[in-house]
C-alpha cells in the first residue's frame, strides 16, 4: 500500500473511534437513563484515552514525516498531511501525567460547576476553577506562543486567532454597537409578549420538523431529537444530529435553535464524504461552523422575507395564538433588543457583549491580572457597564457557561466571528444569487443552501478562515458587513 | 498495583470499548438513519478489531498466567482468571487472516440473506452459506473437539454443551412432545380471534411500559424502544436497554415480546456492579439468559394466577377490544397450541420442533453429511414430519432466521434449554416461596424477582449453567419440569 494510503487508513480508523465516542455523548444527552452516567463517564474516559494513543504513535508521526517530504501529492493532500503533522506534533507535547491531571481537574470541576449551580454559589466552583486556570497557564507553555499566552489558547479552537487580532475587532465593534443600542433604549420598546403564549410541545415539534425540513435538512442522512441544551453533532456525513428543547411558554427557545443548529447541520451534511477522516472532510473552523448556523438563524431566520412566506404556514400550526398577531409585528416581536443576563436568551445586538466580556475577563485571567476568586465581582460590574443590568445571583452571572468546567478557554470568541463571518457572506450571497430575496419570499431557501454548498462546505477544510473569506467574498473579514447589517434592520423597526 | 488489579483494569477497558460497540449497535437498530447505515458499519468493525487486538496482547496474557499460579485469590476471582485465561487462548488460536475471512463473509452472507428474503428465494443466499458453513467447519478444526466436530460450535454459545448431551434431551423429549401435540389437535380448538382486533400503537406502548415496570424493570437504569426485531442489550447493569414492536392487529406480538425481553433485563440489572468487566460480572451463559426471559414469558406472564390481578389493567387500556372476552377466554386464547411455520410466533409446545429441526440440521451441515444446497427441501420434509404444515415459500421456511446469516451455527439449541431450565427453576420457586401463587394473584410478582435475584443473578458467571442449576434446584437439569409444566397447563385447557 502506498504511504498516502496507509496514512489515511490510520486516520480513518481513529475518526472511527472518535465517531464511536461522539455517539457515546450523544446518547448521553438523548437517552442515557439517569443511572448509567458513571459507566457512560468511563467508557468515554476509555475511548479517548484510545484516541490519544491512536494519534500519537510512533508509526504514524513516521508517515506523515515521510508524506511531508513528497512532492506528488495533490493539493489536498498537501493540505491534509501539513494540517495532522500540525496536530500530530501538538499531541505530543502534552506528557501523559499532565493530561491525565487536566482530565481528572476537569472531570471535578464540572461535577463542582453542576453543585454551584444547583446551590447557586460560584464559591462551590472557585477553587476547582482556580486549578483549572493554572492548569490552562501551563498549557499555554507547553504550546508556547509569540506574543500573548492567552494565544495559544485561542489558537485551539480558532487557529491563527490571536490576542491582537481580537482586540483590534471587538475595539472597533463595541463602540458602534453601544451607540446602536443606546438609540435602541431610548426608543419605544416593541411588542413580544405574544411570544409567550402557551405553545403545546407537540405542535411546537411538528412545526420544528417541518422548518429543518424546509431549509434542507436531509432527515435520511441525520435526525432531530430532545436534549436540555441543544447541540450537534455528526458521526459522518450521512449521520448529523441536531437536537432541540421545547419551552411550551416560549415559542422562541425552540424555533430559533432549531434553525441555528440546522444551520451547523446543514454545513456538516454538504463537507466532502470521500475526505472521511481527514483535515479536508471536516468543518473549516469553530467560526466558519458559527457562521453557518448564525447565518440561517438571523441573516436568514430572523428576516422580512423568511417570515413573509413561513408566517402564514405558522399560524396554521398556532391559529389561536397568532391569528391576532400580524407578520410585522412577528417579525418586530423576533427581532426585539432588550439587554439581559443570559448570552444564549440574548438578541443579536447585545449578544456581543456576554462574549466581549468573557473574553476580555478570560485574557485577564490567563494573564494573571486576575484570579479565580475575582471573577464574579468583575462580571457583575461589567454586565452593569456594558449591558445596564444588574446581575441578581451567580447562576444568572459568572455561573451560566458551561464551557469554563470544561477547560474551554478561547472558545467563546468564535461566537461572535461566527455573526461577523455570517453577515459577510450573507452580504456577498446576496450579491451573487440574483433574485434571492423574492426567493426567499417564496418559502424558497434552496438557493442559499446550493450557493453555501458551492462556495464554503464542498471545501472541508482545504483553507483556513481567512482564506476562505477571502474566496467567498473577495476581502478579509470586515466587521463592517454585520454592522451594516444591524443598522439596516434596527432603523426600520425602531424608526431612528 | 497487584496484578489483579492490573488484570481488572486491562479487562474493565476491553468491557468499555466492548460497551461502547453495543450503544452503536443499538443505535443502529433504534435511531440510525437510513444513510448511516456504511459508516456505522466501518465503525463497528474499527472498534471490534480494537477489542480482538486488547483481548490477545501479550502482557493480558502473562498477567493471567502469574495469576493462575497465585494461590491467595478469593473464589470470584480465580474464577475470573480461568475463564479470562481459557477465553484468551482461545482468540490467540484464530489467525488474523481466518478472522478477516470470517468476518467478509459473514458480511456478504447477511447481505445476501437479505437479499434472499426480498426475493424469496434460497438460491440467492446458498453460495455464500455455503461458504459460510465451510469455514464454520475449518472453525472446529481450529478450536478443537473431542467427540463431535459440532460439539466446539456449541460451546461457544454454551460452554460444555454438546451433541452427546443435546442428543439424549432431544430424545427423551420429542416423543412427549408429539404426543401432546396430538392430544391437543384432537380436541376441540379454542379462540383467539380476539387478539387480532385493532389495538392502537400508543395505547399498547403505554401499556407494555406499564407491564415492564410491574414486573420490576427500574426504568431509570434502562429504557425501552421500538425496533424491528425485539432485543435486549446492556452497557452495565445501571444501563440495561430493550426493544419492542408493535402490530396494531396482533395484541400478542408486543405484550409477550416485551416481557420475554424484561425478563432478559431483569437479569442483567441484577447483575453484581463490583465485577464490571470480568466474568462474574457477567450472565452465566446463553440458557440461563433464556431462562430467565422464559419463565417471565411463559411460566409468569401466561399463567392464570398472573392476569388474574392484570386482566383488569388490560381491560381499562382496551374496554372496547377486551370488555365481552372473560379473563378464562384471554388466558385460553394466549395459550392456544397451533403447529406453525415460524419459530418466533410459534407457543410453548411447537416451539421446540423449531429448535429440533435447526438443531439436526446443523449437525448434518457441519458432519458434511448435508450441504447447503440441501437445506429446503430437508427443512420443508421436517416441519411436515414433525408438525404437519406445508411450508410454502422458502421466506417463511429456512431464511425466517437470521443467525446463519451471522456465522451463529450452534446457537438455537441455547433457546430450549433455556425453556427447559425456567421450568425446573420455577417449579423451585414455586416450593421455596410462601403463597407464591396467591402473590401473584394479587398483582405481586417482587417475590419472584427477589428469589431470583438472591439465587441467581447475584452470581453472574460463579457457576456453570449446570452447577447453578444444581444450587438453585438441587438437581441437574431434568426435562420432566418442562413436560409437567405443559401437561398441568394443556390438559386444564384442552380437558383431555
Amino acid at each position: 500500500m502506498v504511504p498516502y494510503q496507509l496514512y489515511k487508513q490510520h486516520m480513518q480508523k481513529i475518526a472511527d473511534v472518535k465517531n464511536a465516542l461522539a455517539v457515546l455523548q450523544w446518547d448521553q444527552e438523548t437517552y442515557l437513563p439517569a443511572k448509567g452516567a458513571s459507566f457512560r463517564g468511563q467508557q468515554i474516559a476509555t475511548l479517548s484515552e484510545l484516541i490519544h494513543q491512536l494519534s500519537t504513535e510512533e508509526s504514524l508521526g513516521n508517515l506523515l514525516e515521510e508524506l511531508k517530504a513528497k512532492e506528488d501529492l495533490a493539493d489536498n493532500e498537501k493540505r491534509n498531511v501539513a494540517l495532522n503533522w500540525e496536530d500530530y506534533n501538538k499531541q505530543k507535547k502534552y506528557s501523559s501525567a499532565f493530561v491525565r491531571l487536566l482530565t481528572e481537574t476537569i472531570s471535578k470541576s464540572f461535577h463542582s460547576w453542576i453543585q454551584a449551580r444547583k446551590e447557586n454559589s460560584f464559591a462551590i466552583f472557585e477553587n476547582d476553577l482556580h486549578q483549572l486556570i493554572e492548569l490552562k497557564k501551563q498549557e499555554t507553555d507547553i504550546l508556547g506562543f509569540a506574543s500573548h499566552p492567552y494565544d495559544a489558547l485561542l489558537d485551539e479552537f480558532e487557529k491563527g486567532c490571536t490576542v491582537e487580532l481580537l482586540d483590534k475587532t471587538f475595539t472597533g465593534i463595541r463602540p458602534s454597537l453601544k451607540n446602536l443600542l443606546d438609540s435602541i433604549t431610548t426608543r419605544n420598546q416593541v411588542e413580544d409578549s405574544f411570544l409567550n403564549q402557551f405553545f403545546p410541545r407537540q405542535d411546537q415539534w411538528n412545526f420544528g420538523m417541518y422548518l429543518i425540513e424546509q431549509l434542507g435538512f436531509d432527515k435520511e442522512a441525520g435526525r432531530q431529537d430532545i436534549s436540555e441544551h441543544p447541540f450537534t453533532t455528526s458521526f459522518n456525513k450521512n449521520d448529523v444530529r441536531i437536537t432541540t428543547r421545547i419551552n411550551e411558554n416560549d415559542f422562541s427557545s425552540m424555533t430559533w435553535s432549531c434553525i441555528h443548529e440546522a444551520g451547523h447541520a446543514l454545513y456538516e451534511q454538504g463537507l466532502p464524504e470521500n475526505e472521511y477522516g481527514l483535515p479536508c472532510g471536516e468543518y473549516a473552523s469553530l467560526s466558519i461552523h458559527e457562521s453557518q448556523s448564525r447565518l440561517w438563524e438571523n441573516n436568514i431566520g430572523r428576516s422580512m422575507e423568511f417570515w413573509k412566506y413561513q408566517y402564514s404556514k405558522l399560524k396554521n400550526f398556532f391559529p389561536e395564538q397568532l391569528g391576532e398577531i400580524s407578520v410585522n409585528e412577528f417579525y418586530e416581536g423576533i427581532n426585539k433588543v432588550h439587554p439581559s443576563l443570559i448570552r444564549t436568551e440574548a438578541d443579536e445586538l447585545t449578544y456581543h457583549f456576554h462574549v466581549m466580556i468573557r473574553y476580555e475577563l478570560e485574557k485577564l485571567l490567563i494573564e494573571g491580572n486576575l484570579t479565580a476568586h475575582d471573577i464574579p465581582a468583575y462580571w457583575n460590574e461589567q454586565y452593569a457597564k456594558y449591558l445596564g443590568v444588574r446581575v441578581p445571583d451567580d447562576k444568572k452571572g459568572c455561573l451560566q457557561d458551561v464551557h469554563w468546567s470544561h477547560g474551554s478557554f478561547g472558545y467563546f470568541a468564535t461566537y461572535s466571528l461566527g455573526s461577523f463571518y455570517a453577515a459577510q457572506f450573507f452580504a456577498a450571497s446576496q450579491k451573487q444569487i440574483p433574485d434571492l430575496s423574492e426567493a426567499i419570499e417564496n418559502g424558497n431557501t434552496q438557493p442559499v443552501l446550493s450557493w453555501l454548498r458551492s462556495h464554503i462546505h464542498q471545501y472541508g477544510r482545504m483553507y483556513t478562515s481567512e482564506e476562505l473569506c477571502r474566496k467567498v467574498s473577495g476581502e478579509v473579514l470586515d466587521i463592517r458587513y454585520f454592522l451594516q447589517y444591524l443598522i439596516d434592520k434596527y432603523k426600520k423597526i425602531y424608526q431612528f
